[in-house]
């Protein structure tokens, strides 16, 4: 192959990500430097945090994708040319090579996957899904056994391994989804306590009901009225974490959050967090979530979409919630 | 003196706190058991906390006032009889002895006041405010040199203490009152590097140009606007500590609180406190206020009101703003 696409960032969006905000653009392949390695990448990740990737706040953990630049994504890739031994030609990585077919890396930030691991078990669980849930749910939530856990987002990436993890660890555990399909998933197949569709339970009837010794641990990763619902029955000294707000990402106007009174009232504790503050504590974390997975306690679903191209417009199903599971593009 | 008067709760309060909550009682003066004492109450603190132990609500951090009970009130008393060889007659006692111009006690919670200590500075620096300011701040907050530090009630019993001690420990300090007397109090008397006028200035600019780093430390007293001006402003990995909520213990209906997209971009903390809980540190925080105190960098001023009957009209200045320091009744 002597060209490769890749698709660039051209425009910030506003509310919703528009297809204009992409340009896919051909690129020829140039000549390896000593050191460097090619790679054809074969499964690309898509994240609800790109979203602030992709805008100009400048506040987020990571700077934004420059105007022009590759689209930032976590992917794997085949190492198919190499003048780097250490990532010899057939060897399987794993990286930040962005929306792309191929990209050049001289080894920073790259890992080779151990054989035998599908890349789909590896983006779903083992990347930043599963970091993000060990840490936010083992570090910083501290769970401890016969504990109430309510988790928002549920069936998403994130959220399912939260669930999961917190079985294996003892608690007792609701999830909250948008779909009877998908909160069937989550008590079904994943293990979970008992499951909120926040599209058409009455929420707080629901709540009441699914966690009877009140919540211990609010993992929040969507926002919208289960916030309030949340708080409301959160028990005294209770623990909220914030991993993220996918519902109020493509929104020019937040919704207002829950007052603070129940915060003195209960004493509780609000801990907003990103993994990639806490990359020191990642090989840690993942020998732990990896541990779980050989275990047979961590299921996960992918919901694969097709072609570099198909991220443009899949990338809003993270929004819309209609995907089901992991969501990423096989190239 | 053969009876006295004491004030006892017959109705809760539903927003304002009315004279009908309340009913004066008169009691005759019995005899003393072996192992009791009487005191004689010479000083009443007068507390934002009142309003949570008026109300029915079982998820406070102390239960409810019982109806027909002696009010809830921390005080300073003489010990005018006694049984109790710990309590001799002349000493001068801190404790819980409520709305009351005598009391018969045991012993249990009861503390002995060091001779030289005026009662009006154990009531407004060494008994709740102070510990609950450390603990809050040095405890909770843990601040470091340099940082800036913004606190809203700050001419409040409580928040005039967080930012002297804040002082103490080199950080920037601002503060948020309700008057411009007050204002210049906390800059020209306290020592405070800037103070905003909710009910006049524009908060959001104010604050913007008086924390131009920034603000590491939101030490809240109060709710309000300037809740979310304080989130706005927090730097990346901010803390809050949320101690009080006054602007809206009175309101049927809270306001809404900020957005939580923020708690993940800036990985804030926020956390729910009240002194009770660490009753267990209070010697240790008493120590380090009393040390502050000694070396002169806290001070404080107090609005006394004379005569028991004063409480429940009086109570009311704390919602209102209208008391000018820690307020308290003398007997």
């Amino acid at each position: 192959m002597s060209s490769y696409q890749s698709i660039h960032l051209v425009k910030r969006p506003v509310t919703n990500i528009e297809a204009s905000c992409f340009e896919s653009r051909s690129h020829a392949v140039e000549a390896l430097q000593d050191g460097e390695f090619r790679v054809k990448q074969t499964h690309m990740s898509l994240d609800p945090a790109m979203r602030g990737w992709m805008s100009a706040d400048t506040e987020s953990y990571i700077p934004p994708v420059a105007l022009g630049d590759v689209m930032r994504a976590s992917g794997i890739a085949e190492v198919i040319e190499s003048r780097n031994a250490q990532f010899p030609v057939g060897a399987t990585v794993m990286g930040m090579f962005g929306w792309t077919e191929q990209a050049v890396s001289n080894g920073a930030g790259i890992n080779i996957i151990p054989a035998g691991l599908p890349a789909e078990a590896v983006l779903a669980v083992l990347a930043l899904p599963g970091m993000t849930a060990a840490q936010g749910l083992l570090e910083i939530a501290k769970p401890k056994t016969g504990e109430t856990l309510l988790v928002s987002g549920a069936a998403g990436s994130v959220g399912s391994l939260v669930g999961q993890i917190a079985k294996a660890e003892g608690l007792h555990v609701v999830g909250v989804a948008g779909s009877d399909e998908k909160c069937r998933w989550l008590v079904e197949e994943l293990g979970f306590d008992g499951a909120v569709n926040y599209k058409t339970d009455n929420i707080a009837e629901k709540v009441a009901e699914l966690t009877s010794k009140g919540i211990d641990i609010y993992f929040e990763n969507t926002g919208g009225e289960i916030q309030q619902v949340a708080i409301d029955n959160m028990n005294t000294f209770g623990r909220i974490v914030v991993c993220g707000m996918i519902a109020d990402y493509n929104t020019e106007q937040p919704s207002a959050g829950p007052n603070w009174i129940p915060i003195v009232k209960k004493r509780l504790s609000i801990q907003g967090f990103t993994m990639p503050d806490h990359f020191d504590k990642a090989p840690q974390l993942m020998q732990q979530v990896s541990s779980y997975l050989q275990a047979g306690k961590l299921k996960y679903r992918v919901h694969v979409l097709e072609g570099l191209d198909s991220a443009i417009e899949g990338i809003n199903l993270l929004f819309s919630g209609e995907n089901q599971g992991k969501l990423l593009v096989r190239l």
